[in-house]
Formats: structure tokens, C-alpha cells, sequence
């Protein structure tokens, strides 16, 4: 059996995904199509609209037959290292080709890569721009090509993970179809995640742009997840922890500590505090994430430690799927299980458990502890 | 002028805190009423009906003519260390006496004092029985009496504590009036304090209880601050912080802190929290001021240094109370200020202001930093 992977949030899961997921699978003509999805937060550091088991079961659903879980270290972090990430845990399940969407399929990315091999955030060091701005300065004066598009990001960081550890499977980007994806409106069956989520968050009818399935999960949310609600934690950590535990939190750096601190005193919701603290310096993607790693007080050390200790979380799995994993289940050379364990719950498994944790604010559900995998029969 | 000093919750003032200070004035043939009062948490650990400000307000409109807070470092604490704490401030504030209710007033509490001399945590070692429970098997053997009512409790508490610093001014115990200070159900114009927050928690009448000022500040909140409010931030901090970090909270031992985390994960509203938590070794108020010190990441040798450097945060004051305040201030040998500067909000008064910053989760009112005294004219 030859499978396709995919790196994929499904936040949630809707006709575009569908779509996507269909492209994959004829293109590269693989016979099973491999998600290796973002647990309970976004690369951005947010919270999910549905929590994993939810959004599992949509893609099950709808052409997906195997799901592992994208770690929260690896899940929450900038493109390059989301990517590499992601690429690893595909590579180990050995997948004949990853896809992915990209604006611009046709770019030829490993030339990108090639052209920029030598800018790294210790060439790039100017303070009043982020570093995706200085990047993106430096590689439109080498190539004339403008990296803005966020899935054209994540391609160019596929491309380049790939190169760097010889991977042996193709790479395959696929036109993004319809929607811009930062488009608010639903205007017809496709429609970006961040308009559909608008739409639930408004009361709005977004049936029209998400199969059945997702309707399903989506009818049994009270509230859509924002670090509105998880504020108060955010909050309370800031404000407790004195500052030399502060700036031992990962990514926390050059005085942020004492900013953020400043801020939560000063700020009662999560708006006035993130707009606070944002400078030119960092995204606001670098700042969320950054506020959940503080919350889950996910410390330098603890990170790296975990990094380098990955494995296979298997959220769940069609009979495809199931005799795919059969199939390579002696060639995976990180651990593989369906179930977290009392004592991976406190090692292996740990911050993903945490972060499980924190998003129970959103739902009774246990995340992690002794959780059956989705079996799709 | 001659001042009583009391020592006080008022959470809220009602119309025995009236009385009682009536009381005292007359029995002592004190010019002014000074009361030490706990600032937004009281001696349980539980967040008061209503900040110290407002609570501020109803006292000074009630023959209050002086209010000072007792630092949450005193405040939060077992009996003993209350009343010596409280105590200290009242004999910092140069008063002639101290006046406090007692369910018998007629007891002579400095003969069951010395009778008790020998007592203390360490040859009290039953791990079967609360400290409590155990020192009052050895009070009724060897005086037959039997220290079981609140007021008397903290009676015997102020005696003790004066003995020991030898401090001059008079213990004045006054008979307790009416209700009982368990009884839920307002009978009367005398209530108590529990029945009173019960009535408002339920959407009852509990005018006939409390006077117009009480009343009025009762009217402004929403909502009756409990833990249940505030266990989010509890929760996430015994999840997130490592247990090596955990155990070294104020208080935090016998291996509490693997019990507390462990019932964290696995309990979603506090009321199952603290009922996983209870062993027969610790009274609930003992868990839930732990309950406090882990949310306020409060360490043991950060308490330490700050019962080492008390001070005087005057709340607010009448005419009378202002007069008194320029009689004895060049006798008082703590610091005393009527606004939190800046600096001491990050040093002198840090753990007050972090007890306030939580207290937000009531109130976006500031607790501390740059807020003026009340001042009744």
C-alpha cells in the first residue's frame, strides 16, 4: 500500500479539506491518505474550534484514514520547525509522498530554498522588523519571489525540511482552490476555517461550506474556544510567578518577561493585553504562542527534552488505515500506541497532556489519560 | 484620645459588627473604634462578599472610625498566627484595648492559656486528627473546658498572643449576640455573617441584617465571589508547575502536593476538588488557605520575609480617626502609607497586591496600586 501524507489542523475539518484530501490521494496515487494533525492548539497558539477527537472523527469521515496527533511542540511553533516537525513523524510512518496546498504550486520551492540557505535568525538581526519581514526582504531581492501567502510559507518549509534530512518521499503541492484564507464571508461550498469559525462564533449558517460530519461536532459546542477564556490562567502566571521563573519559560526572551507581566497587571481581558505587548519586533503569532507556553510554563529544557523524544500518537484510523499501520508498523522507529498511559501521561506524553488540560476550559472531555483512538468501520 | 482596637472580617458589616463596636467603645471609654481587617481573602481562605474598600466604606458609616488591613500574610492564617499578627498592628496603632467577641466571654482565657503552655504542632503528632481536634482533647482533660466556638477560639488566640508579647493595652472579650455564627437563616436584625452571604448568593432579603451601607454596596455585585471562580487558575497551576515547584509553597507538605495535582486533573469544578482532597490530617479551611498560597505562588521563605516586615495600610478614616492617626504616628515603628506606590507593590506590599490582582477575578476594580483612602468627612 502506498500512503499520502498530509500536515493538517482541520480547524475544522470543511469541503476544502475534502477537496484536498481527494487531490492528494489521486495525484500521487496513494492507496491511503496519512493526517498528521495539530492536537488541541493551532500553530498559532490558539485554541481549537473542536477538540482532536472531534475533529479526528470529521476527517475520518471524509477520505482521511489515519490520524496522528502533530505534538503540541511541535504543533505550536513557527513554520520551519511546525514543518520539520511534522515531516519527521511522516517520514517514520513511511508515506510515498507528502502533499500539501500552497498559492503558488507551480513556484518551484527547492530553488527558494537554495537561494536562502544561508539566512538564519542570527544573519537577520534587525529589531524593529520580525524575522519573517527581513526574510522575506532578503529572498524578493535574490528571486523576485514575495513569500506571503501562508501556505506558500509552509511549502517553502516543507521543501526545505525535506532537503535538510533527505527525505525519500515526493513532495507534491496542490492549488489551493476558491477562498482566500483569509476571507471572512462563506460565499459557496468552499470557504476558508477562519470564516466558518466567524460563522459559528456568529450564530451564522455554515452548513453549506462543511460536510456533515462537521456539522455534527459543531452542534455540540457551547462556545467557540478563544484565549478570551483562558485568559485568567495566562493572567494568574504572569502575575504569580516571580520574574526570574518567568524568563526560564521557552521563547521568552530579551525582557519579555517584564512586559508581559506589566501587562497582565494592567490588562483585565486577553485584547488589551495582547495588543499591549505587541511591538514591531514580534507577530502576533510569536506572542500567542508564546502566552501559551507561559501558561503551560513549558520551560526551555522541557521543550528541547521533548523535542528530541518524539512518537506516534494514533488518534484514530479507518480499516485502510488500520492495515496501513500493519503494514509499517516494524519499520517505525519512534514508540507508536493508541492509548496514553497513567505513566506516559507524566513523561513521554506529558505536555501534550498538559495542554489537554488546559483545554478542558472548553470541554468535560479528558483529552489524553486512557482515551480510545476513533475506529471508523 | 484612647482607641479600641478590634480585630475584623466584616464580610459583610451587618448589624451585630454595629453592636459590637458600640460595645466596645462603651466598655472600653475609647474615643476612637480602630479596626484591623483582612483585605480581600479572609482567614478560611475564601475571597470576601466584597473588596476592602467597600467593606472600608460600611464600616466607617457604622462607628468605625479607623480601618487598617491585616496584610494577607497574617490574614490567611491558622488562629494563632492571626491573632499574633493582627495584634501587633493594634499595638504598633498604640491603642488602650482590644475588644473581641466571645461565645463566653466569661471564661478566664489567660488560666486555660497557661494551662496549654506545653502544647504546640510538634508534640500534637496523631496524623489521625486535625492539630485542632487534638489540642482540644488535651484542653478539656486538664481544664474542662471546651474550645469549640469560633469567637472563643480566637479569644484564646489574642490572649495568647498578648501574653507572650507582653502587650499593654486591655483584652476586653464581649458576649456574642443572638445568632449563632453557623445559623443559615436570617430571623431577625442580628444575623449572622454566613446567613447574610447565603441570602445574597440565593436572591433573599437580607436588609433587616445589614445597615443602609451595607446594603448599598451589596446592591453593585453581580456575583458572590467563591472558588469556584477562581479554581481555573488554581487548577492550571497545580497541572502546569512541576511538583519539585509545587512543594515548596508556603505550607505545602507531606507529599499534598502529588495529592492536589493529582485530584487538579482530574476534577473540573472545585467543590469535587476539595472533597478528593480532605484527609482526616487537615480541617478544610487549612486545605483551602493552601488552596490560596499555591494560586498565589506564595513560597515559604517569600512569607517569611514578609511576616518579618509588617506595616500599616490605612484603609480609610473619619475626622476621628484622622486625629487619632496624627496623635500616634510618631510612636509607630512600622511603615505606615495610605496608597501603594509603585515600589511597593513590587516589594513591601507584593503579596497583598497579588491577592488583589486575583481578587480581579470579582471586581475590575484596582485593589492597591495608586488607590486612595477612603476618607469619611
Amino acid at each position: 500500500m502506498r500512503a499520502v501524507g498530509m500536515v493538517v489542523e482541520f480547524n475544522p475539518f470543511h469541503n476544502g479539506h475534502r477537496y484536498y484530501v481527494r487531490q492528494a490521494k489521486a495525484q500521487t496515487e496513494a492507496d491511503v491518505a496519512v493526517a498528521v494533525m495539530s492536537g488541541n492548539f493551532t500553530q498559532r497558539g490558539e485554541p481549537t474550534i473542536l477538540d482532536k477527537w472531534a475533529r479526528t472523527r470529521a476527517a475520518l469521515a471524509n477520505g482521511v484514514d489515519l490520524v496522528v496527533e502533530l505534538p503540541v511542540f511541535y504543533a505550536c511553533q513557527p513554520a520551519h520547525r511546525f514543518a520539520a516537525g511534522a515531516l519527521r513523524l511522516l517520514n517514520e510512518l513511511g508515506v510515498s509522498a507528502v502533499a500539501f496546498g500552497a498559492e503558488h504550486p507551480q513556484w518551484d520551492f527547492a530553488q527558494l530554498v537554495r537561494a536562502t540557505a544561508d539566512l538564519d535568525q542570527a544573519t537577520l538581526k534587525r529589531y524593529t522588523a520580525t524575522y519573517a519581514t527581513q526574510f522575506n526582504d532578503q529572498l524578493a531581492q535574490r528571486t523576485g519571489v514575495s513569500l506571503q501567502a501562508p501556505n506558500d510559507i509552509l511549502a517553502f518549509a516543507y521543501t526545505k525540511a525535506a532537503r535538510a534530512h533527505n527525505y525519500q518521499f515526493d513532495l507534491q503541492p496542490i492549488q489551493r482552490v476558491a477562498s482566500d484564507y483569509h476571507d471572512q464571508v462563506i460565499k459557496g461550498a468552499i470557504a476558508s476555517a477562519s470564516a466558518i469559525r466567524q460563522a459559528v462564533q456568529d450564530g451564522e449558517d455554515y452548513r453549506q461550506a462543511v460536510p456533515v460530519a462537521t456539522d455534527h461536532e459543531l452542534a455540540g459546542i457551547s462556545q467557540v474556544p478563544s484565549w478570551g477564556q483562558l485568559y485568567p490562567m495566562l493572567r494568574n502566571q504572569l502575575i504569580q510567578a516571580p520574574v526570574d521563573q518567568l524568563c526560564q519559560t521557552y521563547q521568552m526572551a530579551e525582557g519579555l518577561e517584564y512586559r508581559m507581566k506589566e501587562f497582565a497587571e494592567r490588562s483585565l481581558d486577553f485584547a488589551h493585553f495582547i495588543h499591549g505587548i505587541k511591538t514591531k519586533r514580534y507577530t502576533y503569532a510569536h506572542l500567542i504562542r508564546l502566552c501559551l507556553y507561559a501558561t503551560l510554563q513549558m520551560r526551555e529544557e522541557e521543550l528541547g527534552d521533548q523535542v528530541r523524544h518524539p512518537y506516534l500518537h494514533i488518534l484514530g484510523f479507518t480499516p485502510q488505515g488500520q492495515a496501513y499501520l500493519h503494514q509499517v508498523k516494524k519499520t517505525v522507529g519512534v514508540p507508536m500506541f493508541t492509548k496514553v498511559s497513567q505513566e506516559m501521561k507524566d513523561g513521554l506524553c506529558r505536555l501534550d497532556y498538559r495542554a489537554g488540560k488546559l483545554y478542558q476550559a472548553f470541554t468535560p472531555v479528558e483529552q489524553d489519560l486512557k482515551h480510545a483512538p476513533v475506529i471508523r468501520r
